[in-house]
């Protein structure tokens, strides 16, 4: 069976995956600096030949997606309706993802198509019609959740993810948007199957009990 | 110069240090099964001589320590006016302690001295009043935050705390009440010192920056 997973979604210690005033500039807000060092470090790694815990979990994350599922947050800064449609997400005309990308959002728009095979469809539908839209577009291959936080929360309220690959890192934010808040019920379907840190990260991963 | 330290505070993957309905037979709270198994696990290690990353951080946590702070809910699960005085604290009549303890409460009594060198001090001054009393009783050696997580919080705000021992374990807790919460700007003062994880806890440290 196809699964949902969510992976690399970074929280500081304080559980926060991104800080107050996320805009344009600073996708993840202010207090941040360094949230993402660890998966940084890692592609570079991974890009000069060597291993290691960290370096191993960011090639988990991408085996076997066909489809990936984000909010309209992680596409954009934009809030409201769309100015203009010249906004084609934060990834440049070839983005790293090659397949269907489906962005929840109330202000729809058309599809499009970008280089590399990725395109992003615009969707207003129940999450559970986005999640049978994503899986047969992954034809049998898993669908991610890309986040952000809110998605990940919406998802994971109703259950429907089967795997969070959750990393939590030595920083303090303080304030801003959560992680594992806004889940009220759902958390109790989950359990943590995995605990492994490296020198920089500790990775966590929850799984439908 | 010695230091306002706590030690050992352990929370969940989303970060709670207990869970809702804490009361007499559930001091910490429901859904918080194995919170503090690494601990036990550690006690008894050391206990059988044996070493480790936890039974380590648990000897850090016991070195130099010449008073200590508390909340009234640490003390004791009873809220408001005490209805008699017949409660001595959860450790029996050789507490751990063996020196003062400070139990901030708005509800006072005497102090009660146990077997062991404990003796149990009832207050109601400010913060850094109490905070000057217990360094004063500690005689030149550390003084240690005992808990709970509201009091951990106030000693936090007031960036009255050197170094704090957070330990974070595969739990999910879902609600109740959260380590670093109600911090607002005081979290700004501290950073992650150390980051480092056993088979079972991940521990860190923060210290001010």
């Amino acid at each position: 069976m196809p699964k949902v997973r969510v992976h690399n979604v970074t929280v500081s210690l304080d559980g926060f995956a991104a800080g107050p005033r996320q805009r344009l500039e600073e996708p993840f807000g202010d207090n941040v600096e360094g949230l993402h060092d660890w998966m940084v470090a890692a592609m570079r790694d991974r890009a000069e030949g060597k291993t290691g815990i960290d370096v191993e979990q960011i090639e988990r994350s991408e085996e076997n997606i066909g489809a990936t599922i984000m909010g309209r947050n992680m596409f954009g800064p934009q809030r409201g309706p769309w100015q203009d449609e010249s906004w084609r997400g934060y990834w440049g005309e070839n983005p790293p993802y090659h397949h269907d990308v489906f962005v929840q959002t109330h202000h729809l728009r058309p599809a499009i198509p970008m280089e590399g095979g990725t395109t992003f469809h615009f969707t207003d539908e129940p999450i559970e019609t986005v999640l049978a839209r994503a899986f047969e577009a992954a034809g049998g291959r898993d669908v991610r959740i890309g986040g952000g936080a809110a998605t990940v929360q919406q998802y994971l309220r109703a259950r429907l993810i089967d795997e969070l690959h959750l990393v939590v890192v030595p920083l303090l934010v303080g304030s801003g948007e959560r992680l594992l808040d806004n889940v009220a019920e759902g958390i109790d379907g989950y359990r943590v199957s995995e605990l492994i840190s490296s020198a920089t990260a500790t990775h966590a991963r929850l799984v439908r009990r």
